[in-house]
């Protein structure tokens, strides 16, 4: 999906401070071409940086601990613009002038596939065909585009002939069970039975070169939980973890509130500078950078974490690459903590998606552990669970241990073991929907941006685009990234700045598109109409 | 319930050092007297101390951190009976031989009532009468003795006309609701609707003198998470809470883990040492003592542990003392944290309990935390729901920061917030029928141990009964007390030794009661056995 233009490539990406923001070409396949900034600044990039969480701490109260002031921080500071937004939240009928939200990475567009497979006493097999779903009632609570969409998922990796094999309106009473074993304590890594079928899961979709094991599993409530755990195990306070960025901020806190764990980023940058490169590419050349540089400055480092599918950029990584990444891991006796929280949100057939536990040979599987949650590829956030596999006995062990503070009802894992074990309706329903969905919506999207001539980043995976906004920017500084992140809000649609994802190149946002059309479109014309009224608007903009 | 023999008391118990295990006098109000251990030693005992979690640790993983490998030895230690148990768990039918868990603090006696009322599609209101069961075919699912137990529920603090209250058959259809709201990222303090219904909730049952607010709560996955979370935002790393011992043990975990916080023992004993006082009773002399006792050795005291009903002694405070602790907090700025897990499982009558929350004047309402959730109160320990009440904005806005890592289901928050607010069926149904059997399981475990000439504390509160072995012991040492625990373990039933509770004098277990009749009989058979059979067994028991 994405094809890259290519670039005279003299310098190599990895010299430090060498590398420039200018000439950036962010491409896409079907049909725009060289969108780049144009903006004439040359500012030397970093390549590398070692995060201090609490360079702007600011509070303290006298009941709290120092760590706990920070901690306190973290939730007064983090979230302005979501708490902006849910005060003011849009409604189509109560509060239509409200804020869109284009910032959360949610998926939106399938509560009505999921709702009818959790619900007790409701039909089985989410929708039973194009023609069913009126008769059922169902069709005044979905979108027009749902309807188009179920018959365009044909094209998708599964059975192209789904529709056939729905079973039609059976009482679904599989979901809801109420145990003694579900109401007393649990083991903490999870029920088995929850494991065993995580591990069949994981198997399957991360097509596993053998079946996995049972063992291997540790069950909690997301994966928020499990970096915090994770870094408490594997590092001592004030180690670090590797991260190449723009990544997932949140993982900044999830590492550091508890764990006192910092991270060490690797600089990607927007510039393509080769026939087989795009841009914000992770190379080993610059993970030896960034190591190197964080050793230099004394932070001793004790893993990667790579998201794959990346969030924000959506890139999604080769198995060649995988490996390259695992074997400089290896190199360094680091561990490996492979997010893969969006795998099965791949909506672009022709984007090859391989999970890290489909490989044939880890080549350090002591120091690979896997992340999965369903709060993104079930669109469940607020489900709360997530799961590590990990073939280090010691690794599991211990998270198993901090998994007392990370449980979740016994109740909620008997529906998730009912949830992953429906092959027939994930497979046959939920996914392939769900692709046309996010397919649709992303088409719907892009297009937008394309008419606005903005560059964007997007492969056909996650529930976002990487958008280039640089060139709507008077100078090239955070400044005036967040001034156009309040321009939006003060519009009325929120979206992620890139700052928030330790991006070095201002002028970079996060716009999530799984959403309803009619939120998507009523926010795409804010966007349009901040960008186009932007010189005024910028004039009256409050100080940031 | 619990009645005291006395004693000349011209030692105040104050005294370091100076306290004696001999002439203990534990008796029962209902005719059991003077089983003191007649013991000659003269041990003289420590009045406080400071806990080092890791004095024993004897492991390392070349993967883990120093602090992970602490964790994952905590795991491997820790629960070495209840790994046992859990491989040869007691089944009426199918492993009849099988160890029988008095260990454990569950209440196994309501999972009829319980599942009836959160199970879809369920008929309303629990028992609907003595008489209905039959009917609606639920008698070949309880035992007998709940049948008469309903009935003998009138004498309780609810309407003693509840029988009559009760509605019939009607479909339980309230507690399973999916809304995107749920499924999507929450409020991570918890949703509003929750937090609204825990306030009420607790104002009525804690008795507030004015309405408790949705803003003091935050919600969060269980008790043990709540400790974590509170050690970590009101401590530095190695600082401590005071806390009475014998406790219940896990806490020593719950703030060390995460939070690297030690716990300052404020050690109690059997002696009574006056016409006002009990065993094991809680003094303020004894708080100044430790905290004066930890200070000298250079630890910093940040707050105050409160467990009332107290586990394991099922001690329960009255106002008087609960102000005069609070006091003493107030005087040395410490926090306090009132852990109320057991509050509605008060099961005696005659005992007066009284919530921190229903003190008409808090002295130090910015340091005082209340700790309350469902695992005890509503025999749920699986379902993870646990909150926090506090006036202090700082502190809850630091839980809430934390309470990404310790989530629930939005699933499972709008089933407590249905549960909660069903004053009805908790008041008429719940409560009532749970204080009879825990009235009766209770009734039948003392007359057992009374019949075997043992000691023990017991006043109406909680699902165990402290029990003095001490006279059972050839020599007053843990490794003594270790050995009869294990011959316990060999015999098939498991039990608490005081050790885990930081019991400084050797012999006293805890035994759970709240478990069906022909576990409890079979469970005390083989008690008996053991204590009958001791110098045999003794001779052939494995080394510790």
């Amino acid at each position: 999906m994405f094809i890259l233009p290519q670039k005279d490539s003299g310098t190599p990406t990895t010299s430090p401070g060498s590398v420039s923001t200018q000439g950036l070409h962010s491409n896409h396949g079907d049909g725009l071409e060289r969108e780049g900034s144009g903006k004439p600044d040359q500012k030397p990039l970093k390549l590398y940086g070692v995060g201090d969480p609490t360079a702007m701490f600011s509070s303290d109260s006298p009941y709290l601990s120092s760590r706990g002031s920070i901690i306190k921080w973290f939730w007064d500071s983090a979230e302005e613009g979501y708490r902006t937004y849910h005060m003011d939240e849009y409604d189509e009928d109560e509060n239509p002038s409200g804020i869109i939200n284009l910032g959360t990475s949610e998926n939106k567009l399938c509560f009505d596939l999921l709702s009818r497979r959790v619900s007790p006493g409701a039909p089985l097999g989410g929708i039973p065909s194009c023609k069913g779903l009126s008769s059922l009632g169902f069709l005044g609570t979905l979108p027009p585009e749902s309807l188009l969409l179920a018959s365009a998922a044909l094209g998708t990796t599964f059975p192209p002939s789904w529709e056939s094999h729905l079973p039609t309106g059976l009482s679904q009473s599989d979901m809801w069970r109420v145990e003694p074993s579900l109401l007393q304590y649990p083991d903490w890594r999870g029920h088995l039975f929850l494991r065993e079928e995580v591990a069949r899961f994981l198997s399957f979709y991360c097509r596993s070169p053998a079946p996995l094991k049972p063992e291997n599993v540790v069950v909690l409530n997301g994966c928020a939980s499990l970096f915090s755990a994770l870094a408490t195990v594997l590092c001592e306070v004030g180690e670090a973890f590797l991260i190449p960025a723009p990544y997932y901020g949140a993982i900044t806190q999830h590492v550091y509130l508890y764990g006192n764990v910092r991270l060490a980023y690797v600089y990607l940058d927007s510039e393509v500078t080769g026939l087989e490169t795009r841009p914000f590419q992770l190379t080993v050349e610059k993970l030896e950078m960034a190591l190197e540089g964080a050793n230099s400055e004394g932070v001793k480092v004790k893993g990667l974490i790579l998201i794959n599918p990346q969030n924000p950029l959506g890139d999604v990584y080769s198995p060649g690459e995988l490996q390259e990444y695992l074997k400089f891991a290896k190199r360094h006796e680091l561990h490996v903590m492979v997010d893969e929280v969006y795998m099965l949100s791949v909506f672009e057939e022709s984007v090859g998606y391989h999970s890290v536990l489909s490989l044939e040979r880890l080549p350090d599987p002591q120091r690979t552990h896997v992340m999965w949650a369903t709060s993104k590829d079930f669109g469940m956030s607020g489900l709360r669970f997530g799961t590590l596999y990990t073939e280090n006995q010691d690794v599991a062990t211990a998270v198993s241990s901090l998994c007392r503070y990370h449980g979740l009802s016994g109740l909620v894992q008997y529906q998730m073991a009912q949830l992953l074990r429906d092959r027939d309706w994930i497979n046959q329903v939920y996914l392939p929907e769900n692709h046309a969905r996010l397919k649709a919506a992303h088409t719907y999207v892009s297009g937008e941006l394309r008419a606005l001539g903005i560059p964007f980043v997007s492969r056909g995976a996650g529930f976002f685009i990487w958008v280039d906004l640089r060139k709507y920017l008077p100078a090239a500084t955070f400044d005036e990234e967040m001034l156009l992140w309040r321009r939006f809000l003060d519009n009325k649609v929120l979206l992620s700045l890139g700052q928030a994802f330790e991006c070095k190149e201002p002028g970079w946002f996060r716009l999530v598109f799984s959403d309803k059309t009619h939120r998507l479109r009523l926010g795409m014309q804010r966007v349009r109409r901040v960008l186009e009224g932007k010189s005024q608007v910028a004039e009256d903009a409050p100080s940031c």
